[in-house]
């Protein structure tokens, strides 16, 4: 089970009512060509997208950004669970961005790997 | 704690990769006004917007549609409860339109009470 967290690049905007119309669009058209895709890459029926829009949401991180995950059936025992998975992500990308903070950096060839096998799904 | 039930309008749509871009931007436009409007109507501080996406994600009625949920501090003792409530507003709605079953038509005067309440928010 793969948690995708989609950045809305650009300024920084803490609320999703807060972006601009040509943003609001930008944002959801690249979701829908995400999720698509990572759906089919990973064998998925189904798709949960979520924003956590303020921190009464869950949100840690001040940025909108849209929660992305394929779905499979069982891959959860409860739907529910897959909420538990978005806010341990939420807490790693807070974590990651705290620069205060120690953190193992991934290697350069692990990020290089990664991002060829996502890129292969948008030629 | 209310959770509104947005819902596109039109023809039926069962995933959200297959909306039209009119749709998507339609959808996602009207989300973002309903949300502002709820928030502040329900003096929130915040709003999860979630798509189950297919019936592996929680989804039972196969009609694309967002779930907008004004947030407040404490709302819930563990933020996640929010997923048990929308589980059950979708179960909700799937008896509502299961026409086989018996269910208990809310008053034309409830219905009218309601939506005038709302349409104020959109003067």
């Amino acid at each position: 089970m793969i948690a995708l967290l989609f950045s809305l690049m650009g300024r920084e905007v803490k609320r999703f009512v807060d972006l601009s119309a040509d943003e609001t669009i930008d944002l959801w058209f690249t979701a829908k060509k995400v999720g698509g895709q990572l759906e089919h890459y990973h064998k998925a029926s189904s798709l949960t997208f979520t924003i956590q829009d303020g921190p009464q949401a869950g949100q840690t991180v001040p940025h909108v950004h849209i929660h992305i995950l394929p779905r499979k059936g069982g891959d959860f025992k409860e739907n529910d669970e897959i909420y538990d998975a978005i806010d341990e992500k939420e807490k790693e990308l807070k974590q990651n961005l705290n620069l205060d903070k120690e953190r193992k950096d991934r290697s350069f060839e692990e990020m290089t790997q990664e991002a060829g096998e996502y890129r292969k799904l948008f030629l």
